[in-house]
């Protein structure tokens, strides 16, 4: 996710043919990246300054992304007294998307997001997926999948590539899930995913799903928030540590996993065979059950009876809240994060968190009265991971231009 | 300490004079840096196979780094058949040191370390200061510096630099310590330092203890370590992540706090003022007085009761161990990393912790069936900091080499 450092040689390259290609690509790839990370919409001429490259070289290079529906131009605006008015360029909409599936322990879903950050399909289908079965479970995933990219493709949108978030450790290099607790599932192979439709065309890249939800969380902020903590709390609580714009994903990118740090060595019994892990306080079953409430019934439940004042719903949050801030607290002792952001179930929870999460906080974090921690609700939305999954597909755009260009 | 990625260009530059000089200082720092950091010896020849600069160009580079007494120059050895016996080219010894200072709850000290890793002198001085007044101790710390740099000159030594660990969080852009929990200083002026001899001529850089400890931890393993994390046990205890040959410091430089992390919310108080921190089960203090010993007292006194079978000694021991294993377990759940370093007192002890620690860990860790973690004791030596600091000094020597050269 972090943007190219690197400066464009000026002038010409007088290098070979390959060398000259390489050239294109490194071009290609500094020119969308600032389109596509810009707040607005920026000038062939914006786009000079900001690489070094000639003006001839840049649209050159934009004409390329133009043709290929990467980028789109917008009407002409005279932005001086002088010279030809300035074509605005912006990421294309509606042309280009990417896939970003999810199997999470109570629902599955598939979303498909353009360049410009729509929402062009997103199904999300609730279901008990506890204990589940694998090739049950991504046989239908597969087949949603599979029905939302046709629909898209009548609608003349290419899909460019698919990332699926999962709830556990993922082992890329492997290929394989090895360990998501509340699924159930241990040492999945995931290479034959790939062999069936859509994925044979599209390929498939699989992540942990908080990863990605702060991915989403990135975009959703344009970008601005830097480092960040990104709690997802769904029946797991993931975390991820954005760094320097960059998922902080550890040596094997197992990194994040909050909801097995310990709140208290003796507590609950967890799904991963512990104690007193904060999931078995603050995970969505915990904290449905706590309240009384049919662990596979919606959040917006638990809302409901915090909000008539229930008090077996406000003895949970509180609960859910106390432990939260106890493991943050180790947290950002450990990694000096200075912002949290609670996302998935802990979003519209958030109001009846806040208080007992940054009791914690304070008497906890060791710079607590020499910092500002800022703790608030994600603003990626709901099943951020797909979001997120989608967004890292067409940011792979960045890094391989070329890969879209006419051949 | 990560070395550089980038390669030199191929012949001559044809740029100003100011892009030549910019870019000989370039190609010093890599040739610099590959002999630093090499196993072994290295000839001439396998400096320009490493750097891609050409034979001539790494002799006259080399001769100016000989010439300043950066690097030293062996008898020459017959590698091949053919040509020029090859002239092995190591770090110079006893030529330029590095100044490792420190000030620690139960010490002070000041340690000078050469290129060719050599301890020119260490001087390590007991005393109490907890509750502690920062002017009193770091003007005895001056004088112990002042002595050591005078005494080094005197043997036409160059002292080229000087770095300070402090056991708390430190501020470089404010110049200041803002918390040290365990010495009781908090909002430590740390500019003045600056003006008074040697650290006029020296310069100072004022570091957190467990990471220079970290840096110290490297160096000694050959840099072939390249992801741990480093536990400092003092009275205070200091965690550093090393990762990617870089220690990770979060957004200000805070992190690693693994003292502060908690173990049970409701435990002992601990000098921060939370409850249930790991120092207050496992820091020095903690434990010796646990085994009924004085807390000022030297660890070995803790090590050799435990040696006899002192239930007390061995009831601490197994406690401190318990309550480390579960801080290292929240930590390990966190970043992913798969190498624990028990450094400080925790050298001495871990024979009688391991077993406490690793149980947890097993425990709790997410991944402790999936992966190889390893915890093992440090191999820095004590007061492992002083000693980093050193090495810190020296190292930047490859990011200025020519701050040496004849001018």
């Amino acid at each position: 996710m972090s943007t190219s450092q690197q400066h464009a040689r000026r002038g010409p390259s007088r290098g070979t043919a390959a060398r000259q290609a390489s050239l294109r690509e490194h071009n290609l790839s500094l020119v969308l990246g600032h389109v596509l990370d810009a707040d607005g919409p920026v000038s062939r001429a914006d786009l000079a300054a900001a690489t070094g490259l000639t003006r001839a070289t840049v649209s050159a290079l934009v004409d390329l992304l133009v043709e290929s529906r990467v980028l789109a131009e917008g009407d002409p605006v005279q932005t001086g007294s002088a010279g030809r008015p300035a074509v605005p360029l912006t990421p294309a909409r509606g042309t280009l998307a990417g896939l970003g599936l999810e199997v999470n322990v109570d629902y599955l879903g598939v979303r498909a997001v353009d360049l410009a950050g729509d929402v062009l399909e997103s199904v999300v289908v609730p279901g008990d997926h506890h204990a589940s079965d694998p090739a049950v479970v991504l046989a239908d995933l597969t087949a949603h999948a599979e029905a939302v990219v046709g629909r898209l493709e009548a609608r003349g949108i290419d899909v460019i590539g698919a990332i699926l978030a999962l709830p556990g450790l993922v082992d890329p290099s492997a290929d394989r899930l090895r360990l998501a607790p509340n699924l159930g599932w241990a040492d999945v192979d995931l290479s034959a995913l790939r062999e069936v439709a859509p994925f044979d065309r599209l390929g498939l890249t699989v992540t942990n799903e908080a990863n990605l939800a702060a991915v989403a969380e990135w975009r959703a902020r344009s970008r601005h928030l830097q480092s960040f903590l990104y709690v997802s709390g769904e029946v797991g609580i993931g975390g991820a540590l954005l760094h320097d714009n960059a998922v902080f994903g550890g040596v094997r990118g197992w990194s994040g996993e909050l909801g097995h740090t310990t709140v208290e060595p003796d507590g609950p019994e967890c799904a991963c065979g512990a104690r007193g892990c904060l999931e078995a306080y603050a995970g969505k079953d915990a904290l449905m059950v706590a309240a009384g409430l049919d662990r596979l019934g919606p959040v917006a439940d638990l809302r409901a009876r915090a909000d008539d004042g229930d008090t077996a719903a406000l003895a949970a949050l509180a609960r859910a809240g106390w432990a939260l801030g106890v493991a943050l607290a180790n947290f950002v002792n450990l990694t000096d994060v200075a912002h949290v952001v609670l996302g998935g179930v802990y979003g519209p929870l958030e109001p009846y968190l806040r208080a007992h999460v940054t009791a914690e906080l304070d008497a906890r974090v060791l710079t607590a009265p020499r910092s500002d921690l800022v703790v608030e609700p994600s603003v990626a939305g709901d099943e951020a991971a797909m979001t997120g999954g989608a967004v890292e597909v067409l940011r792979g755009l960045i890094a391989n231009p070329s890969s879209r260009l006419p051949s």
